[in-house]
Order: C-alpha cells, then sequence, then structure tokens
C-alpha cells in the first residue's frame, strides 16, 4: 500500500428542495456573486428564476453561455475579467460539470496576475482563488466533489485538466429533481463518464480489499441506477443513488494507497473532444472497451478477471482469459445496452486525423508511463479499433 | 433516499513515516500544543521521543494516562485547565481512539466558560474548540476520521457519545507501522469495533446500493486483513488496509441518503463498559450476535439476507430465514475465531445488574425509536443471552 495525502473538505448539501439553503450559505462569502451558468437549460427548469429569487439580496453579476468541453476563450477569460472588474467575492456555478470545471478556472484566474493558462498548465502555481458554490444540475463528472477541472482551448487542439486543492468547490448542492429532464443520451453519456472515472482508477497495479469493493459496488450501482433513471427519468431514488454514485468518481477516495493510474481513456477521449467537440462521456464509452482489448495480456488479466467476477458476475472457475474477455464485451453490450453509439463514426470521427490525434495524446498525456502501457502506435490502433 | 448535509473536512496523511511531516503541519496553528496521550505505549514504541524530537522547537505540555473508555473525571477536566492555563493553541493527540475522543472533550471544553460536562450532554452547543491533529496508534475507533466521542463519568455510570463538527481532527497522521505492537487482543477488539460501526449503519429501513456495496467490502476486508495482522503482526500491507477500513467507521459516509439508525449495540455496550471498564469492541463483540437474533423476524429478515449473501457468500436460494441464521452464526464464529471471549461471564460480568444496566440503557439511548425497536425487556434479554 502507497502513502497518501488526501482531503475532501467540500461540504455537500444533498437532496430534495435543498437549494432553499442557498441565502445562508451564500452569506458568509460576501455580497458579490459571479453567477456561471450554460446555454439555458437552468431557465428550462425553472432554477434561474429560484436562484435569483433567492439571491435578492445580493449583488449578481452573469456569465452565461459556458459550453460542455468549456472553452478557455471566451469562457474563462470572460469570467476572470468579470471578477476582477466587479471585485467578486465567491462564484456560484448553475449547471453541469462544464459549468463547474470553467468555474473553477475563473476562480484561479481572478485571483491572479498573470494569463490564466500559466495555472491551467500547472506551469504557475497558484497562490489564492475565489470560493465556489455550485448547485449540480447533472450526474457525470464528479466535479462538484473534487478540485480538477478540465478547459479546452480551440487555437491548439489542447484539452487540459487541471488539479488544485484550492479549487474544491466549498458547498456543493445536489438536489437530483434537477435530472429529471435531463435527456436520455446526456444520462448515459454520465453514467458511462462516471464509469469510466472508477474504471481509470481500478485498473491498475495494486489495490486493497476496500478500495476494489467501494468501485466495484459503484460501477454495479451505476449500471441499475442509469438504466433505471432512462426507463423512468422521474424515479427520484434512481436520480438520486445515481446522482451520489458519480459524486465520488474524482476526489481519490477510490484509489487512497492505490499504486496510480494515468487515466489512459481520459488522455486518449480528451483528443476526440478536442479534435471533434464531441461529447465526453460518449467518447470514453466508445474508447473503454478497445482499450480494455488491446491491453490484455498476461500481465493485466488478473484484474479484468477481478471486474469481470465481481462486476459481472462472471463465473470465477472460468478460464481467466475467457473471463478477461467475458467482461470486456459485457462492458461494451452495457454502454450499447443504453443507447450509446459505440462507433466513433457515429459520432462524425473518420480516419483522417487519427495519426494526428494519437500523436497530440503521445506528446502530452505521459500514457507511456501507464499501468499498461501506450506508445503512440498503441493509441492510434485503440483510435481505429473505435472507427 | 434521505436528504442529508455532509462534510468530513480532515486531512488524512497516512503511511510508513509520514509523521517527519509533523513539525510543518503543526506550525500554523501555533506554538503552545497539549500532548496528550494513554498509559506509555507510546513509550516503548519510541514515539513519544519521536514527537518530542520533532517538535523541539514547540511549547509543549503534557496530559498523559488518558485511559480506555476516557474519563471525564480527571482526564477531560485536567486538560481543560491545563489548556486554559497555558493558553494552548492546539492539541497533538498520539494514542487510540480514546486518547483522541478524550481530546476533542478537552478541545471545545478550553474554549467554554462553564462545566464541559454541558457540551458532552449537548445540554449548550460549543462556540468555537481548539484545533485537534492527531497520530492514530490502533485501528479501530475511527475518531480520527470522525467529528464524535465517547466520555464516561464513573461517578453516574455514564458513557456518553457526542459529536459536533467543531470537532473534527484538523489532521490525522496514520502510520500502520505503529500498530505492529499492538496486542493480539486490541487487534481483535479494534476489529469488532469498526465492524460493529459498520453493521449498526448496515441494519437500517433503507439503504442504497452503493452504501450497501461499500459497507460489504469494508466488513469483508476487515475479516480478511484482522487475520492476517494476528497471523503476522508486522504484515505490513495487512496494517494499512485495516487501519484504513477503520478510518471510515463513523464519519457518516456508510449512511448517506440512508434512513439511519440509533446504533442500538453502542446503546447497550456503553452500559457495559460504564459499568464493568471492560473493552469496548469486546463488549459490541460479544452483544452483537445475540443483538442480531433477538431483532429476526419477518420485518427485519431481509437484511440480514443482504448481509449473508453479500457478506459471507450464503447461497442465496436458500430459505430466507435459514440465510439470516447463518449470517448471525457465521459473525458470531469470526469472532471466535480471532480469540475475542464470546460471553459476558468471561469479562467479568455476571446477572446481578443487568436489570440495573438494561433501565439505564432504557433510559437513556432512546432504542424504542431504533430501527428494530427495543423495550428495557428486550435489552435485559439480550444482556443475558450474552451471559
Amino acid at each position: 500500500m502507497q502513502n497518501f495525502d488526501y482531503q475532501t473538505p467540500t461540504r455537500l448539501i444533498f437532496g430534495k428542495d435543498v437549494v432553499e439553503k442557498l441565502p445562508e450559505v451564500m452569506k458568509p462569502f460576501g455580497k458579490k456573486i459571479l453567477l456561471t451558468y450554460g446555454g439555458g437549460s437552468i431557465k428550462k427548469i425553472g432554477l434561474y428564476d429560484k436562484v435569483k429569487d433567492l439571491l435578492k439580496d445580493f449583488e449578481i453579476y452573469e456569465l452565461s453561455g459556458i459550453q460542455p468541453n468549456p472553452k478557455y476563450d471566451p469562457s474563462v477569460l470572460d469570467g476572470v475579467k468579470m471578477c476582477k472588474e466587479h471585485d467578486v467575492d465567491v462564484i456560484l456555478s448553475v449547471g453541469g460539470g462544464s459549468v463547474l470545471d470553467c468555474s473553477k478556472a475563473i476562480a484561479a484566474g481572478a485571483k491572479y496576475d498573470g494569463d490564466p493558462w500559466d495555472l491551467i498548465t500547472e506551469k504557475v502555481k497558484a497562490q489564492s482563488a475565489l470560493p465556489i458554490v455550485d448547485i449540480i444540475t447533472l450526474a457525470a463528472t464528479g466535479s462538484e466533489y473534487d478540485c480538477g477541472g478540465v478547459i479546452s482551448r480551440t487555437d491548439t487542439n489542447d484539452k487540459i485538466g487541471y488539479m488544485d486543492p484550492l479549487l474544491f468547490p466549498a458547498v456543493s448542492f445536489l438536489d437530483p429533481t434537477y435530472t429529471f429532464t435531463v435527456s436520455k443520451k446526456q444520462t448515459a453519456a454520465g453514467c458511462a463518464d462516471a464509469m469510466n472515472h472508477i474504471m481509470e482508477q481500478y485498473f491498475c497495479e495494486d489495490s486493497t480489499l476496500l478500495n476494489d469493493g467501494f468501485m466495484e459496488a459503484a460501477l454495479k450501482s451505476l449500471m441499475v441506477n442509469a438504466r433505471k433513471c432512462l426507463d423512468n427519468p422521474e424515479d427520484y431514488n434512481a436520480r438520486a443513488e445515481m446522482m451520489l454514485d458519480c459524486t465520488y468518481g474524482c476526489n481519490g477516495i477510490y484509489s487512497l494507497g492505490n499504486s496510480g493510474s494515468s487515466w489512459p481513456c481520459h488522455g486518449m477521449e480528451h483528443a476526440l473532444s478536442a479534435y471533434y467537440d464531441i461529447t465526453h462521456g460518449i467518447g470514453l464509452a466508445i474508447i473503454t472497451p478497445r482499450w480494455m482489448r488491446h491491453i490484455l495480456n498476461e500481465k493485466t488479466v488478473g484484474r479484468f478477471v477481478k471486474y469481470g467476477v465481481n462486476v459481472f458476475g462472471i463465473d470465477a472457475n472460468k478460464d481467466p482469459m475467457a473471463i478477461a474477455n467475458e467482461a470486456i464485451d459485457a462492458t461494451y453490450k452495457f454502454f450499447e445496452s443504453i443507447d450509446i453509439p459505440m462507433h466513433l463514426r457515429d459520432v462524425g470521427i473518420d480516419e483522417s486525423r487519427i495519426d494526428e490525434m494519437a500523436k497530440h495524446v503521445a506528446d502530452n498525456e505521459g500514457l507511456e508511463e501507464a499501468w499498461a502501457p501506450l506508445t503512440q502506435e498503441d493509441i492510434a490502433a485503440i483510435f481505429r479499433a473505435s472507427l
């Protein structure tokens, strides 16, 4: 077991109507709020009006139009500018993980004199950041309970993940009813995203009985509850369980003491969504089973056997390679069964830029150091197998 | 799923030799430290000298002799007096859960003008508390990652659990090597304590797939790793896994959104150790299977079936009552197999005060509101079955 240093200080306020507590939660942070949100779905579900009404005694500045795969330019830059101009006290992010990831980059940038890109690329270590409160409206990224984010830069095709303990949300509100209107496509993509967060940590050299059991439980819960959400989008318990399942995905609790991982599927998917702006969870679902098949060998088979037996209930007495292949098939079939398009061509990606993307990944993601090391050729092969 | 409001802000620094970071961790809290510890085992393992050497630039006051089932008088009262007299900045608790529980009561009492018993009984809500850092030397209570404690008062036979979010340790150091010298008896008692923390939460009206899976994984990990620790006390990985298994026991993560529990075995055991000063984990191990058998009925059997199938691998196709009884037998046999004395008479408790204790529990622990309600007669029956 490896040494670790771990803390997740975020307060989770979870359940129906908990957002009523917003004024008392916001008050200690100050009067001036930057309210960040996306394309208007929070207006459709009445949450925008609700928040504005609850916060009528505060001074609110709004940054809207934050896109999925949130953009450095204009979103992060605009937000930083607004915070500095109006001397904002706290950021309130209302939306999914993209809005929150963008808000984290703004929170750090607002307290930095230079180009915020320095912080995202971790060239410069942030010294402080604005506090962040969020109301999460999508069960997927787990950004509400971690200190990381992913920002895209269209001029360079970069999609960069960054982490800083300063960027844990102070408080995250999670009301499952806000996810009732999430489309089937986004519900499935959220499930795939959260499952992949867990798989990225599960497939490693050394884990513990506790971590493995936690992750196996979370994977099983996600599969059961996502299906229930798809069958009945207003099933409160299923939406609630799925929301909580997603929350722990990226805060490190699943790999405390483990040997670590390089999150290879995320490394590869970031290229796909940077070059083609596809939905992150869909990209992950397409890549994951192909990555699994590509790295399956005598050295890695043991983890796949554990995964197959404990997550999918495959008979432990079968041949290890047979169990592993059955587990990979089951992974693929599950994603297919929740109507995720399982080929890159289904989401508009063809052969043409595969080698360019593979080079970009190989140059930037350090996947030669992964548990199952990936060269540029491996990455290109996984992309091709995903076509 | 129930609403919840959850936060565990404690920083965990885990692994071999992490205590070297002690000076830099203590520095922000101030110069004046109250060092709390127990009966001297930290001297035997060299930890006392190590800590004193690392903190030679600090001003250290010492409160030693804190006993298992830590006492209000003299330990809490003495500690509070010392903090006030010397204007202490921070408490450093070095030892097991008893030392830490006592330190939490001192931390709150040091900032309160009245009788600290008001805070422990929650008659008065603490307004502030001294910060606490701990070095934990026993895998058992999980006090290092929660905001609660248990304090005993010999003059009234009270043993009272209290909680306050102000009392989360700021930082907990966990070095598994400090548990190498923990006796077989205390290792087994620690395992039983942690297992019971989980069972108290597992047996409830409503849980989630995630919580159940987490708890089942933790129970299985505790059983496997405790046995390894007993077989080879210096098995680093087993000691480390057991230490982490214990850490989550009481911080609420296992029952987020669950319908809650009244911790009935703790309520009953607190009377045993208040009247007879027995080891808490031993008392819990003795009571737990008798409590299970006593509350097993058509209404509760479902949870026992889940427990039996998922924790002990009992065939799910058997009759539910048969599965439940087999699971209860397996619980008993596991505790017996790690050499825990499984009868109250083995730890010096006889029939004589059972009715008095049962009345004390019934009057003070609110167990008529438990998932499986317990009257004074039920409690006495469980005690008698445990003789």
